[in-house]
């Protein structure tokens, strides 16, 4: 394992196939915490994972992330998400150019949503990179992996109630041994035969009509409270 | 309840104070379904929320969105993550103008992962706009809200353990009484008192090096595993 | 004929050599007609289009574009134009990746002025797609193409009355057989054989003053008339 | 009248209400013509409608434009048009800067597209600003004017043959006294009562079928046409 | 001073005006240091910065930077100019949303060139931001200030010789006491009278053409230089 | 040396190897010389250079350039760094389009700030190109190289105080014979053999905390004084 510590000949040396790329924030953790508190986890993580893994790259962990939704308290520093993106874009094509083209990307920070379509975007557009999260299900644990993903039953009954002339037949029902993550690291071509993850044979397109009433029913009351709550949180709306 | 399919006057008259915007997308879905199955699916949910919220804007559902995982497959479109997050805030501004301020996003299509930090982003930016998802757990869930989601037992754990200097008492436990997405409407200092949610009280630095061993051990495997796993599938790296 | 209501397997046997790509938008039409009207009437032509070309990929016609001469009426909803060229964009990389080289792109929204620019820059930067117009005059109708397109004998008669020294002769007339879209497609090396298309033999450098002037006032009348007129409209102007 | 070839303090001292901001390309002119001739007569027009118009700031004309159709020839240099409308909207914002609002744009290159959505764009954004075309017709040309425009007799019959429910009555038939260029400037609040301009009186819905069949009978001809001979120009496309 | 090693509670409570922002870069450094060795460096200052200035906001010292130029060396990390800048405003913003907005930036590598026009650029479009560099001359040691600096003898000379009828008189000699940073916090109308930092009243335009010839000796010099020593170091140029 | 006032065929007959591109500005110049200033001076040095460098062709000087420190007076334009970033991009991928991979671009205006990492990074990106500026010392003259550029007695020193665990003895000591404007030019890697330039050897690890008292000192005093300064100026900070 080598690090930023070493000397860029020790990292020569090491030639390290793999690196690791915490990412933490800046953000107010209380009023006991520090407000490095998921940087500081996040290079801990880094470095118990990397002493873990053998010959990798431990990059530090990111300080600078998304953390909009804490700005409300002293010390918060956020990045767009946008802004985000883009620095994890520059970070792996740097380690691609130095030839590492495995890349493990992890967060300590359940904000940093932005990760997930950054890494699913770089995957597709540079073939040649293995940019994988740091978490998930092992492909042993198939009782963690999610039985409908796509085009199953409940697709399937949809598309029969509202569009059924363009329903053509059932695609075999197909249970991927892989946890959901491994869309954005491989695609769905190469984790299922014919793009289907679920039970399409399974379809009740008579219930959908009364499944959808009650999301519907849901839903609605949610958006009603939702909005009342932000009213009475927030107080109303002022117009610029 | 006004739509695209009514005239401007009409939609003026009506002067709906709620937007809807579904989000589908245009990817394969099996052999049996059709490219358009989740924008149908968008349509068909907007239509019946619409008509069950009363006066709103219904926008149709989009049918261009963010679907790379489906790439390998004939007839996906896919928009950048970056292109998308541009959409929904051009869309939204347009609302804006007109003076509706409270949005409604939702998508029914999974892999559309920009959408949470663009709403949070938005929400950030534009203080007088109120965005929310369409679902989520009720106020009186309770039991469906996480117990645990910032500055908590893990975090202090963490920072007790590593950096014990820098923990300050213990901010006392609070259940904030709101699901996650919250944090994406509200912000934290909206939602909590004192910026923590969860139970510092409970911390335990003892355990905080075993379960970390725990935890690395399981993703070092998990590492492995996936790139062992990727090469079978994809073959070896070819470089430019 | 392929369409996003059929299955990628569909789309993936008929293997479309073309993609059409109809642009619509949503925006107010009076007080009469829905504002979905250019979208719907786009939805119609290019499956009109798609019946009579016979094998290709009809693409659902795009929602949201450019329209911001009427957001003064409510319902209209409008992208910036950068980021209808970054969506056109993206459709058209997605269907490179396919393998569909041949695009046909119409609106039914004149106002989405970003179309040209956007359709040749990208002929230009990916040499291998084909994107055209759906509309010009045919090559048979010599009749309707321009006769003085570039470097013939305005410009001419511009440059010699401005810089005479700089000009070498004259470039044989040349009438090309094509209308002014061929630009966008195939580029001034393609269609001409000296870039001049128009006639620099009947350049009248003496002429150029008089017309000069009789331009420049209809100009500065143009001016005076539309800056006055919009004070009128809008009132004066109100500073931030 | 002051140009750049003015001090700042004479500058300030006029005190000019008006900008003028000229754009030229630097692209190839047949043989005989130089590089820079669109440059050289937008520098020339420039200055006479400078003269003319009276106090004025007149600035250089833009050299580096959107010529990418000439990139085919030697000396041929182009922005992206994109790059184009960037700095397009930083000229008027420095102008807006010095509290000057009204600002003539015009071109002497057909093929920068982009500046229609950019002026359109910049004057829906900063409605403080006044931005202009140098020419089109003059308001008491009425012969000039386009008499169907926007939800006029071809798209009310449109609408009428394809979602007939959704036509409600007819906004009165309306003669906009304006050119098409004033929805950039003004919007079509701004020009008409209704958002109509045309005679929805005369929509023949019987006649539509027909019309659309003659109209896509010559459009696919054209889009046959035009593919075939663009092989024949450049070839069969060649893939990455 | 209060650093993210506070809590939240604690630096809202120090309140402070100011804040120090440090930036490093991850970069080879020799056979013999690490390649964090800019960033060590950069929040070692900032530390001391922060002690000796008294109650302020210590940001930790950003890590990725801008080094394109030691991308030959393994373990050097970088991002785009772009990017940089992105990062630094959205940090900036985060401080001004809580009211800091005192900011110190200061950067242990030299090639992090953009910067400068950064912090130019924020201040200019921010003007309730006050964005200083860390270091500079002295307002007291007049002898480090440059005394030419801006519309002073070399230019007035200059346009003497080449358009002589564009010089209006000269504009008092002016010697400015600050440094050449002022103009990126301040900008020239604050710190001089009559945007002149030099000594027109010393113009020798006869020497000008001289000096022109013994500086363009000199540059082409270097520049045939340069072209030939680059070949031989880098070989002859492959085009793709 | 061919212009843009040659035409096209002049232009492709001279098959230059080399571009010269003069960047200027438009910036107040005093209360005598006109807002034109660096762009005539640009024009006319770039003219000089060209006619002594022999066949190239030489580019008209960019007249819209970064000068936000003189928008507090009258007839100043700016364009954002960003945006000029982007206009040498595109003008240098044009010249690279016609084959020209030798570019020379210098500039008159001194706040063009942004011209130092953008010709890095393009450098960087195209390896096919060699960008370079006008001017720098002579490989001949050693004595105005820097002898302390990198990795050198400073840093060394800086390090074995901060962290001298990570320092692993010392590279050879190395004078590299070249202007700092290597690094943009070629990489480290080509300028030196270790990435070294500077005396390790020298370190002196007791100097470092003296000559950061001093430094710091000295910071410190500039920074209180800048922005006493500076509120003296410009008054206090007016939020929004």
């Amino acid at each position: 394992m080598v690090t930023v510590y070493n000397t860029s000949k020790e990292i020569a040396e090491a030639d390290p196939p793999i690196a690791i790329l915490p990412v933490g924030s800046l953000e107010q953790h209380g009023e006991h915490l520090p407000v490095a508190t998921d940087w500081l986890r996040a290079d801990d993580l880094g470095q118990r994972l990397a002493e873990a893994l053998g010959n990798c790259y431990l990059l530090p962990a990111i300080a600078y992330a998304n953390s909009q939704e804490h700005m409300d308290m002293a010390g918060t520093i956020t990045l767009r998400p946008s802004t985000l993106a883009l620095v994890i874009e520059d970070i792996v094509l740097s380690l691609r150019h130095h030839g590492i083209r495995r890349i493990v990307i992890f967060t300590t920070h359940g904000g940093n949503w932005v990760l997930k379509p950054t890494i699913r975007d770089l995957n597709f557009r540079y073939p040649d990179l293995r940019i994988i999260h740091a978490d998930g299900p092992l492909l042993t644990e198939r009782e963690s992996m999610p039985r409908e993903m796509h085009a199953g039953k409940g697709e399937t009954a949809a598309i029969l109630a509202i569009r059924p002339e363009l329903v053509k037949g059932r695609s075999p029902d197909h249970a991927a041994p892989f946890g959901r993550e491994w869309l954005d690291y491989a695609g769905m071509g190469a984790v299922t035969e014919t793009g289907t993850w679920g039970e399409p044979s399974k379809a009740d397109p008579e219930g959908y009509a009364d499944s959808m009433d009650a999301m519907v029913e849901r839903r609605v009351a949610y958006i009603r409270e939702t909005f009342a709550r932000l009213d009475e949180m927030l107080g109303p709306i002022e117009e610029d």
